[in-house]
């Protein structure tokens, strides 16, 4: 066991400083001696139990538990949204954002980064949001063959990175809430 | 005048190769060193001409004309939208993508360069946007009051960028105009 001599509070410590670092500085500028600096680690411990940067941040992003929707079921599909949207507090979001934009270029170039960012932000979300299609379809709120469906993350993609691109301001649940009566149920017919 | 010794073909050419390296290694990881490799400069020249890195590549960005989408006006909203996903071939929207993504983590700590993006990229498209919307108002195709007018750049944001991270495959033409037909024109009741 590689990891044998490292408690679990000292590695979720470990990596929960290593998620910071990265939403600081970037996937890039993020280097081992930085990791090594503020983990208060020397870097051979670090290279001895991950083996690489890549390694490392893919650890400490499965580390990470997202928040989940699945469980969400109010009966309506409005409801079920709202409900998703107030999931997550205001900081947390910010959080997430700056995960996403601190990825956002290197998972191009790493591809067992991008899985690994994709299984553990971006599928529970898939997998959570057509849940709650799915059953909107079957209510009959939304037509099954409505185009829309297969869009909906792109909608909420699309809110999460305009408000940080273009108004420089985090996503936040007022925010949402009002994108999601704006643009999303109008969208699906709803 | 500080940059007086270059022709205006070789400064355009320096900072074509600039936004290629920029795209290939991301902002962070973009070193004057590097920039000087590959445009066969020496880095004492370009900290003469150009102060420091985020100059650089501001003014590099500066260069980089966009594609203007304002003298659109096919008489439709519809006709309007698909004509102005038409504007960019999918090689040019992969570049611009890439660009975006180079950039995405870079712009929160560095205000200089967002301005710089904001204004050359995200602005001329928000201007254009926005006039076509605008017209389709006064047509009576959109109601003036409809919620989803400000949220249309996020639909479109979110186009791009989910299409990117998600299905990891860069947006094109036939995604733009199934999108558009799908998401924005229900958005807008059209």
């Amino acid at each position: 066991m590689r990891r044998s001599r490292i408690t679990p509070e000292r590695e979720a410590e470990l990596y929960a400083a290593v998620l910071d670092l990265l939403r600081e500085v970037g996937y890039e500028a993020l280097t081992m001696d930085a990791i090594a600096a503020r983990t208060k680690s020397s870097k051979a411990t670090l290279y001895r139990q991950w083996g690489s940067k890549p390694e490392l941040i893919v650890r400490a992003l499965r580390a990470n538990k997202p928040v989940s929707i699945e469980d969400i079921d109010t009966g309506s599909l409005r409801g079920d949204l709202l409900e998703s949207a107030n999931r997550s507090d205001d900081c947390q979001m910010e959080r997430d954002a700056a995960l996403m934009r601190s990825l956002f270029h290197a998972i191009h170039e790493n591809p067992e980064l991008h899985q690994a960012l994709r299984q553990l932000l971006i599928e529970p979300e898939i997998t959570g949001l057509n849940e709650l299609l799915r059953r909107a379809v079957e209510r009959g709120e939304v037509a099954a063959d409505n185009p829309a469906l297969d869009y909906v993350i792109h909608m909420m993609v699309g809110g999460f990175v305009a408000r940080d691109l273009i108004e420089d301001r985090t996503v936040d649940r007022e925010f949402l809430r009002s994108y999601i009566d704006a643009v999303i149920l109008p969208a699906l017919g709803v």
